[in-house]
């Protein structure tokens, strides 16, 4: 059993507390830190983590446990959007998990960090059955410093834990999401409006695929244009639909595709949903994938 | 470090002979049995396993002096060519692995299968650097009957052990190879013509591609044919471009791809290597797959 997860915390300048957390990870069974990187001007670090789940469990709880201890909102400053010390804690189902047993998790997760630490839990995405409180940038609008008065709002009691914020660490957001993939494709063309025509065309907000987010960019030093895309549910939105819609956008204004890119870590089944797809793979199974049979998938 | 290893062992019909044989590698410490399957008529058994170099060669010596205990090829029967008791180990690099490494792991393997047992071995594919033994069809050649005297002619010293074959056991063939994919592509037509000139365009005993060994057969309960085929080497002559030579020599008849499959497994790397193909992956590296980060490639 494979679960990703990513926290987000409130803290990207002094390192030796971003160490700190990193250790905390790093000393608990079932889990391993794959990477953490941290930003100055955001003042935040992103860790990933992937275990099983009690794994993942026990390393949040050690992570929010130093966080609370050596972060406090009050001073915090920073660009980034954030409503506490832990900001947010997305849990991934990548390999022998359901998205059900990652919304269970969350919730016990979730539990754990409100009586533990006395810091108020929001469920977000697959882990919210609120409409209103899915989506991050809903639940983080007015960020550490309108918490409190949000919270008196109806509507805004959290998940878990007390109705007020916790005075240094503020709140933590909690959820289960899909893995998101970071997917670029380059045009061998220097003109920018067809970059943003062909975004706009793939991305949900403005009618195009449900999981996609999508902007036009233009690479200065290159010389060409990005259409720079999230892809948030590589299973019901996968990687070849929309490459191959970018390829006949393309077309159409005599462009073609110079290379695409995938930015950081993808899930091997993503990759081989690619190559089912353009090989007409018939019947296959993910455990004919020598490394998933090895694994007991 | 991840090794495959196949060893095939000359029994098919005693399944408690094949389930001691399949324990002797379940007990044995840094490698997985994966998979294993007998056929009674060929009165063999081929496993499945993989491990670490350690793992791989502890698990084969186990194997080996379990069968050369409980199995005599004076009186074995089957359909299939064989030399010996161990009939064949190869050794495949999976990952984080060269070929050199499993050609350094084939002679220490081979070395003390004919130390501990008098069981004379002989290299072969890529552990062999003699070209008139590199290929198992023709250190086969003979069979058991037939090896006492094949040992006494020049060229036939074995490379390892005794120079006359071990009484009931005979001779074991021990080399590296590249994974083998056995992949077939489904025409939609019953011209069998179509299946048999497409086979002999892409492999290599008629001037197709070096990794290829191809046929074309009638698949009679569906009315179509197919194009059966092992690849040999999925680095150098990978599933995408052979694939994409099919689907263009099959335009040429007027016939189109029906699907293709995968029979067993494949590496997570050649499936990764047609997803890079077509979506024009730029710079894509192995540890951006999740599972690979994970196992610290």
């Amino acid at each position: 059993m494979l679960i990703e997860c990513i926290p987000n915390v409130s803290e990207g300048r002094r390192p030796e507390i971003v160490e700190a957390m990193a250790d905390a990870i790093r000393r608990t069974n079932g889990v391993q830190l794959l990477d953490h990187s941290s930003d100055a001007s955001h003042n935040r670090s992103v860790f990933t983590l992937a275990g099983d789940a009690a794994g993942v469990e026990a390393a949040v709880l050690a992570l929010v446990e130093r966080a609370v201890a050596d972060i406090d909102l009050r001073t915090h400053r920073g660009e980034h959007p954030r409503l506490g010390a832990v900001d947010v804690v997305p849990l991934v189902p990548i390999e022998g998990v359901s998205m059900a047993d990652c919304v269970a998790l969350a919730k016990r997760v979730g539990g754990e960090i409100a009586q533990r630490f006395g810091v108020p839990v929001f469920l977000y995405e697959e882990a919210s059955s609120n409409p209103a409180r899915k989506n991050l940038e809903d639940i983080r609008r007015g960020e550490f410093e309108g918490l409190a008065a949000k919270m008196g709002t109806p509507g805004w009691a959290p998940d878990f834990g007390p109705a007020a914020p916790h005075p240094s660490a503020g709140a933590t957001v909690v959820g289960a999401r899909m893995a998101l993939i970071a997917y670029n494709i380059n045009l061998a063309t220097d003109r920018l409006d067809v970059a943003k025509k062909i975004a706009a065309a793939i991305r949900q907000s403005s009618g195009g695929f449900r999981y996609v987010k999508a902007a036009g960019f233009k690479l200065e030093d290159r010389g060409i244009v990005q259409v720079s895309m999230n892809l948030t549910n590589y299973e019901k939105t996968p990687i070849f639909r929309v490459f191959e819609v970018v390829k006949r956008e393309a077309a159409r204004y005599g462009v073609s595709v110079l290379e695409s890119e995938i930015v950081g870590l993808v899930p091997s089944a993503a990759l081989a949903s690619a190559a089912e797809f353009y090989l007409q793979l018939d019947g296959f199974k993910a455990d004919q994938v020598l490394e998933n049979k090895l694994r007991g998938i």
